[in-house]
């Protein structure tokens, strides 16, 4: 069903150093492109030599984003994935990490590229952290699985630029499937969003891929 | 609550085209960042090269994203916004539109960047576009919001690589209470996810923004 071929790169600590600050360094770019008041032609010209150096990067390009040779388990290879990736320009990056007991956990704070409503973190964003967290949750069960359903409430928006937490973790299972809820939290200690969450992991993937 | 500052760079046509390209420009960076197969020395040659663009554009830094100063309504000002934004690099970006019948559809394509299991779209990325995709129907209604609750059911795998539509209607209002829903469709016409939505229009936002 998908054109994308499975091809990895599987890449070595140094490689996985350098290539996050790639990553880092894109990131900045683009808070950089938004934030800018530079006028129509210093734009243009900026633009200009960030092709230049696309193409240098494509001079040897892949199918698929690597994985991380040194780790266990799909979540922790992934290293790209769109939300803690830190090979990832476009992850925020959110630094999720498993408790002692059990709970997977990050501080994180938002940038101005993912505003909402104005001020505020958008809503499809938080769905997006929160989807990754409940599911990380959810493979500490030892039954890593996709996504079957995800039920978000907005308790109160969510500011941007200030320190925020997510916390997630699994409540039971059932089989192959992992029920899971969490919740981000304001700098003033209350809830903005909850959700709770149903994760199936899939028949090929028990002696594949996880 | 939040430490963003509010003051908004007006952009006018010829400035939105240049702002724009420059958008377009760091997006295919990011992507050529993620899958390149260059190694460790020629990413951190790449990566200062970056910094140095990045220092250029924020010789004149804001403090919060720019809106467009042609357009009318704060959903079509913010071009700056994470998942439709063309002015910013992390929108993939989904070019959502409203129909004549008064929906909201997009057809889209999503890059290796936002992988979640493998060759398939991370649950949360699809949970993001979706949540615009509502919350711009819910607007159509004439009473834009917030959202409040979203709920999302994952029938199959959303794949990378491959043309996908979203599309969004309102069903509901109910004073400041505008209920929506929606899905993504494969290139093979079967749904694999669906949303439904209630967004709230805040009360500040009758008289000032909105």
């Amino acid at each position: 069903m998908s054109a994308m071929p499975m091809e990895r790169q599987e890449l070595g600590d140094d490689e996985v150093t350098a290539r996050a600050g790639l990553a880092a360094r894109v990131r900045e770019l683009a808070e950089a492109a938004v934030l800018t008041g530079a006028g129509a032609a210093e734009a243009a010209a900026v633009a200009d030599e960030i092709e230049a150096l696309t193409a240098r990067l494509a001079v040897e390009r892949r199918g698929a984003p690597p994985y991380v040779a040194s780790s266990e388990g799909i979540m922790e290879r992934h290293t790209a994935n769109p939300v803690n990736g830190t090979l990832n320009p476009f992850a925020p990056p959110v630094d999720l990490e498993v408790t002692p007991d059990g709970a997977v956990r990050a501080e994180f704070t938002l940038s101005p590229l993912f505003e909402g409503p104005p001020s505020y973190v958008h809503g499809g964003v938080s769905a997006m952290v929160l989807d990754q967290a409940l599911g990380m949750a959810a493979a500490v069960s030892g039954t890593p699985g996709m996504t079957a359903t995800l039920e978000l409430r907005y308790r109160r928006p969510t500011p941007l630029g200030v320190p925020l937490v997510v916390e997630a973790r699994f409540s039971r299972v059932e089989g192959r499937k992992v029920h899971a809820s969490g919740s981000i939290t304001g700098p003033d200690g209350r809830v903005t969003v909850e959700a709770t969450a149903m994760f199936i992991m899939p028949e090929r993937f028990i002696t594949s891929q996880y």
